[in-house]
């Protein structure tokens, strides 16, 4: 299976994050990808290629025009104020307002963001940039022919929505791999999303669509960040309705737990038409994660990825969370070798 | 005139707010209070009174139950998860999605915010919980018969909403006292926001509401905070239709432009039938404040008051803004001199 990576991912290194109501160093740091390279070179999965260049376009697919557009524009805005830290918001649009996106720096940090934790610096597009023409270099491997391919990106993109950033995520990755297969001439994809956090940016960017239907396996959103979607109730609206599923577990699930909504979500995608899968591969379900509560062991993954693999469907794997920086690397490649070995 | 004031005040101090992407000292602190006390009493204004006990019901009155529930019981539930910090939220409800609150604290924390400016300490309750027995002390005066009376409460209130917290504000303590007037057996009642910043709260109180004719004088939303609320055109809902009025006015703004604003204010207030006012007395309109952009010189705070005495209604001031500190007593105690001169 082929990797697809960018060095560019280190030029998105913040400072600090919002947590327990102080600034602590970031969780999300590029010695995350640096491990699941390594393991990759270790078990010689398959060659380690630069991302081809796509452009914009692909991200105003799926993320609104004026979105990415701040994205690119953020920090000259906020360094023309004299600001020198990372960027993070301070307000937000309140319940049962209309908001309108105001022409103020500050303004529109918290206009765009759904929380505390996606800091900005003045480097954080390039590698954002980046990391998107990785997936959809990935994508592009796999639309040619290729049964699966590994999207190493930096930072992650799971809960980046249409028009939001928020939990490390910037641009949804895994939601512009979906959409350049459909734009390619598929009519279903399926985005399968095994981070232990909610996807609540795939979930928001397809909730009205059929032609993506989104499956995800999470922490209880009761306990859990992101804290407001992820509920089993949560199916869709309009056309989309029955294309959206979520699998909340609580805290402390295990493999012989988890594994149960696997196979009821891998049923759901095989019954659904769909002609390729995406999937948001976080491994932050890890027993030993410093940020999560589930208890899945590093044996776990190989089932994960034969599993996945059983589906018979070409596949994505996009990088997403996971934060115990020292198994990240096995975690990750473990399921793309459990995938390698079914396939 | 009385003022009311508690010591309690300074039971809320919290360490730091989030401003330009790091963690600064808080702006709003008891140091403010003190100032306006010492020209309450450098200027023989009048009796310097603690407050009745009221009781939490009239809280209950504007806000929702579970809210004011959340803020009494917030630091308990932060202190048994081994936490110290003051508390600060970390994500919040994106858009297009009809939150629930969760169980647990970040969670909840986000759920009852709009922004990452209104820390909770151990003992911010308390101070809360005194401020608005404070402004429920002058309503009581001035419904006894007293023509005004000043409430120096701090924290400030105005943008505490129907369920949230956020800018300095936990309790909306000018609508506490508004609806008390209504409790009492009032029909209409005005509030008149002065604070440099829109009274977002108190806009989102009565937006549906015909009882209480709600005016805000502030720096415009498309730049200022907080951000995304206070527009022209936002003129209330359903039976509130009509009785929400806003005047945005430019970065910059003197007395020249900012008295014609309240001159309008006055005009519709006039016309109302109302039976008493509220003030909203912020004085970060001042052309020295660190945080805002109006240009208000301190003899233009003894207009400001005439104006107001000239509707002759019985009036509460109920203490909101004000940062430059060495000037917030003598401004808003010039707005007490100024009515009393008029009245
Ligand atoms: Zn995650
Ligand atoms: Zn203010």
């Amino acid at each position: 299976m082929k990797t697809f990576y960018s060095e560019d991912h280190r030029l998105h290194h913040a400072n600090a994050e919002l947590n327990d109501g102080q600034l602590v160093p970031v969780f999300e740091k590029p010695s995350r990808a640096d491990m699941v390279l390594a393991r990759v070179e270790a078990v010689n999965l398959g060659p380690v290629l630069p991302p081809e260049a796509f452009g914009i376009a692909p991200l105003k697919r799926v993320h609104a025009g004026e979105y990415i557009d701040f994205l690119a524009g953020a920090w000259a805005e906020w360094a023309a104020l004299g600001r020198t830290n990372d960027m993070l918001p301070l307000a937000w649009p309140p319940r049962r307002v209309q908001a309108r996106c105001p022409k103020d720096i500050d303004g529109k940090l918290g206009y765009y963001s759904f929380d505390a934790g996606a800091p900005l610096t003045a480097t954080s597009w390039q590698a954002i940039y980046a990391g998107s023409q990785v997936a959809l270099s990935a994508q592009a491997a796999v639309a040619a022919g290729d049964r699966a391919a590994f999207a190493l990106c930096r930072p992650p993109g799971h809960h980046a929505g249409i028009d939001y950033m928020g939990g490390y995520c910037y641009v949804n990755n895994a939601a512009v791999v979906a959409q350049a297969f459909l734009d390619g001439g598929m009519r279903k994809v399926v985005v399968l999303d095994v981070d232990y956090h909610h996807g609540n940016g795939t979930q928001d960017i397809f909730y009205q669509r059929p032609d993506v239907l989104f499956l995800s396996i999470h922490g209880d959103p009761q306990t859990e960040y992101p804290c407001y979607t992820g509920y089993a109730d949560e199916r869709g609206e309009g056309a989309g309705l029955g294309y959206n599923h979520n699998y909340p577990l609580p805290v402390g699930s295990d493999w012989s737990v988890w594994s149960q909504a696997l196979q009821d979500a891998l049923r759901v995608a095989a019954g659904c038409g769909a002609e390729a899968v995406v999937v948001s591969l976080g491994v932050d379900t890890f027993a030993d994660d410093p940020i999560s509560q589930f208890k899945l062991r590093s044996d776990d993954y190989l089932r994960m990825g034969e599993m996945i693999a059983a589906l018979g469907l070409p596949t994505v794997f996009v990088m997403e969370g996971g934060y115990a920086v020292e198994e990240i690397g096995i975690n990750a490649v473990n399921t793309l070798l459990g995938f390698e070995q079914q396939a």
